[in-house]
């Protein structure tokens, strides 16, 4: 089993963090996707979306995206549980994560892919021939602190994002925060409660996978 | 426990066919996504984000997110099984849905809401005073094609389309082609892999839930 990743972005960082949490350790395999090498023959051979990361099992079978490859892991291994144990605590974990996909991580990588040079002819992950469109960025940008604003609240009513007990979307929104730095976006100074929980999940081990 | 609901758009949509395949009928209250009515004060207070579905548990908990709904009736009652068994089919099933909902239902709501006047002013979703960027529309147009020649190639290689049992997959997919007359987009007359799968999943009593 390996894992293909990329230590810059966000995306193989979820994965890292969730399968440190884990005490999972599995072998990995660098695809620099700032240079494009995620869009090379060598690589497209692996994964025709031209994504990152691809989660590759020893019978061959290759999955991609974030989410579905930390699921096997939670059920290959359920403890400690990161997407909850019963019916409701699965569905709001669930919810909370795909939020910050939704509502920050998306507008991010718009930020990011239609303003960083490297970017301007790869505006959309995983493929070439896509300008960027300048709009997105400002529209990027209001939509992250939207985003930022509905998060500081709901940290003002539980200690972690989905409740009382850390989870798969702490992972997602600490890798959000983090990746906004190359955007030039801190927490707001008065964001008391995600300043809060920054510093408490920021703490963690796995956070330097 | 009852749905919030809007039957011309694809996400409740969604919710509604994996509840008739589960056999589950709950309430469900209607909200006119095309008059605005998920952005007034009497939906706001319900889901500050302002997107449907929505649903309300008997505790009064509200879960937001179309899959994470879906997650929640899929332990509560898990046959048929719509979300996969064990943990390589849970996450086969589950990386194809989200690759349904990246790679075509993104670029669909692109297509859609940067085109059509009502969301001239509401070009994401749940928010006002988002104005339409027209370039979004060749790119979306762009993405969306590359995600049928994707499709139809993943469905020459199984029945449907996370292997030979429907899912949750299929129910997104299903509902990303009926979204996409909206934009005039049908299924290209050569991909004769997609129109087998059409024809086959679209003869499902659920579909018309």
């Amino acid at each position: 089993m390996k894992l293909y990743d990329c230590t810059q972005a966000p995306n193989p960082r979820r994965v890292r963090i969730f399968l440190a949490e884990k005490g999972i350790d599995i072998d990995k395999v660098q695809i620099d996707i700032l240079s494009g090498e995620n869009l090379q023959a060598d690589f497209l051979a692996v994964n025709s979306r031209g994504v990152l990361p691809v989660l590759e099992l020893d019978d061959g079978t290759r999955i991609d995206e974030t989410v579905a490859i930390c699921q096997y892991f939670e059920v290959l291994q359920p403890s400690p549980s990161l997407m909850g144990d019963d019916a409701k605590t699965k569905a709001l974990i669930s919810s909370r994560q795909r939020q910050v996909e939704f509502d920050g991580l998306l507008p991010l990588a718009d930020i990011v892919r239609n303003s960083v040079p490297a970017f301007s002819t790869r505006a959309l992950p995983g493929r070439e021939g896509v300008d960027a469109i300048e709009a997105l960025v400002a529209r990027g940008i209001n939509s992250f602190n939207q985003f930022l604003d509905r998060l500081d609240k709901t940290l003002g009513e539980s200690q972690y994002l989905a409740g009382d007990a850390f989870s798969i979307a702490d992972i997602t929104a600490l890798c959000v925060i983090d990746f906004a730095q190359w955007a030039q976006i801190e927490i707001p100074k008065h964001h008391e409660n995600t300043l809060r929980w920054y510093s408490l999940v920021s703490q963690r081990e796995s956070v330097k996978a």
